[in-house]
């Protein structure tokens, strides 16, 4: 039986040949991720274990992103106690402030994660790499203790969705178009356990960073992971980025899938989803009246150049309306440094918005950018559950960059054609 | 009897010829200040004393500047009430996110407080707009609600203190310096109730915003107000600010004071203040060797153009050293854009520094860089009380932007001299 791009790496990295959908097995990882909050709770375990050394000094990332610089005390608690396990460790990819981003915006950049590899985290976006033709996924906290340890993990192995795609999605549609599109269409639970399987000829019209927004929200529907074959976008990006070599995975002719669907990418329009769920979705041509108190464009899924290009666009020459905040947070320290440099910082401070440090703050009700009684924002993150952003009256709908820098002006949910 | 200049302007806005140290006064008011921290205090009384209307719609200043962009619910409420009592009431100077800055590096900025006014604001660091020659002071919330609804607030005229300035600071030194040569000299109860009234020969030798520091800290003295003489800076600095006519005040020749010091200004040294106190100073030729895991450049007291620029100046081709975070905050937004164009931002993010949106939080312990337990920050702010800036086994050490820049490339208290 032929197998998918997912369970030929899952393969690879458990030295067996084959695998099937349902099948447990052992595998090396490439890398262990975990952040500012997960980090402890893994340290916590690594130690109640009784480990005394790490599988890799180069195959663990420390990533300080959700509460810093330090929202409070317990957050700088948290940061020194991954601080110092760092050091003690000699963890070579620990990110601090300052030298930092957003996790699953900054291992990309930085070329740390790499087709063909197989990448666990204890964050659930970590399922964001599968971009890059990686086997990347979300565990929990004393998983990662495990995987720190031993460099293993245990799976079972998912069965997969394909998602042929097909057509040039239009002016103002991004990859977060296209995966609200897709999560609206199958359910947050739509993909429960099955690896996302993107490809098709429609591929090269989607860059890097609109697959690395659609992988990142594979979890929203519910997938083990979201995973992109790999062609000349991907090998273009990862040049001079990934220097080691790397193995790329085409899916087998005769792989087998719970499910194929073909997506139009021309046929998409820009898309929010309105609150509590990504799956309630709804076109911007039926978004309707709805007035808002605050814009976030930022985050793991939508904090990268091209997102924060298309809100300047948008945003320059032009003012957020009046009783709107607008907060944008470039999703690393390069990214805060090319966006000034590309003059997309002016444009959004002229425009009346607050430029944060990276941080994952708002999107999870950390902190910059918390949410009254009442109030609605509409953001580029990646979940609107009740109370996410802040008070359990607020309300949170997920978009684009685009929608959401055009909302800001209009002081209402709108799309960048109606300005 | 002479008065001094803070006698000067409680006697004009109270209606008098003259006042002496002591007496009772009922003032009229030319600004009333709050942030999003004491305003939603004031507004409760504001409703409880069952007042229905404002003295003056330019007469009020609410500043969200605190825990902003909101740093959680309840922050977020606090918002809410003051947006929605600023909207009410038709208050013209309200300062939402993302059209903010910190309130005493944005009042003087935007010209909304001149030379000779009388300021009232429901924080401890209002005395900062002494620096332009007005009577400025820090009061309770309570206070502010009745301020808010009648213009007038009670004074007891305070005796005062003069500082003869002398002589020209040397490369290095800034009013930072000055200021805490001062406290360190008189303590922190050393002009307790009493005005911090400057001037002299060397008035000239200080930028506008070397006096906004000093004035800013007054009350680090324990002073009623800081008020410095106005000359050609002064009026450099409002012209095309403030077009309303203003009023300036110089000392009686027979003006009488509890103490006269004269401050050569050439001999003053880049100074620290060591915890737990501002007066806990030392020379940067005493500090020894301290180690640091934080430094912070920002705040009402250090975040203006000239700070950001004598820190870019020792940043620029730099980096942070190791195992030390460096957060940069402009006081504004106006101070964002400028120092961004002037390429300042890009001289931190290069140096690994990490550059926040407008706000005090670290200062007050709030947010954006809180200490962990055993954590020593260097800080531009104004206080090093036990657990200002996080947990109370950590330490903070008050210096100027020139002395914190260079010591997150020195990884310890250090002059830029050292370098």
């Amino acid at each position: 039986m032929g197998m998918t791009m997912s369970q030929k790496i899952l393969a690879k990295k458990a030295g067996l040949d084959t695998v099937a959908p349902g099948q447990l097995i052992n595998a090396d990882v490439d890398m262990v991720l975990g952040n500012d909050i997960t980090t402890p709770v893994a340290i916590d375990e690594f130690e109640k274990y009784g480990f005394d050394s790490v599988y890799s000094k180069t195959g663990i990332s420390i990533v300080l992103d959700h509460f810093v610089p330090n929202k409070d005390i317990k957050a700088a608690q948290l940061s020194k106690r991954c601080r110092e396990f760092a050091g003690k460790y000699g963890i070579e990819h620990f990110f601090d402030v300052g030298r930092m981003g957003i996790e699953h915006a900054l291992l990309p950049e930085q070329g740390i994660v790499a087709p063909g590899e197989l990448i666990v985290g204890a964050d659930s976006h970590t399922c964001t790499y599968g971009a890059l033709g990686a086997f990347s996924t979300g565990f929990g906290s004393t998983d990662m203790a495990a995987a720190m340890a031993t460099g293993k993990c245990w799976f079972k192995v998912p069965s997969a969705i394909r998602f042929n795609l097909t057509g040039k999605p239009g002016r103002w549609v991004s990859g977060k178009d296209v995966i609200l599109h897709i999560i609206g269409m199958i359910g947050v639970d739509g993909a429960l356990y099955k690896s996302m399987e993107f490809g098709g000829e429609g591929l090269g019209n989607l860059s890097m960073d609109d697959r690395l927004t659609i992988a990142n929200m594979a979890i929203e529907a519910g997938a083990k992971n979201g995973i992109f074959e790999v062609d000349e976008v991907t090998l273009a990006y990862e040049k001079g980025r990934v220097n080691r070599p790397f193995d790329v995975y085409a899916p087998d002719p005769d792989a087998v899938y719970d499910a194929v669907y073909d997506i139009d990418l021309s046929a998409i329009r820009p898309t929010v989803s309105f609150p509590h769920l990504p799956e309630n979705t709804r076109t911007i041509d039926e978004v309707g009246e709805v007035r808002i108190d605050q814009v976030v464009i930022g985050s793991c899924t939508n904090g990268r150049m091209s997102d924060l290009a298309a809100a300047a666009e948008i945003l320059r020459g032009r003012r957020v309306a009046e009783g709107v905040r607008c907060i944008v947070i470039p999703g690393t320290q390069r990214i805060y440094k090319e966006a000034m440099e590309a003059g997309y910082l002016s444009d959004f401070i002229e425009a009346g918005c607050a430029v944060s440090t990276p941080t994952c703050g708002p999107c999870l009700g950390g902190y910059m950018g918390i949410l009254a009684e009442g109030e609605r924002c509409v953001a580029t993150t990646n979940r609107n559950f009740v109370g996410r952003m802040g008070h359990v009256k607020s309300e949170v709908y997920l978009a684009s960059p685009a929608v959401a820098a055009a909302s800001a002006v209009a002081g209402k949910i709108a799309g960048p054609d109606s300005l």
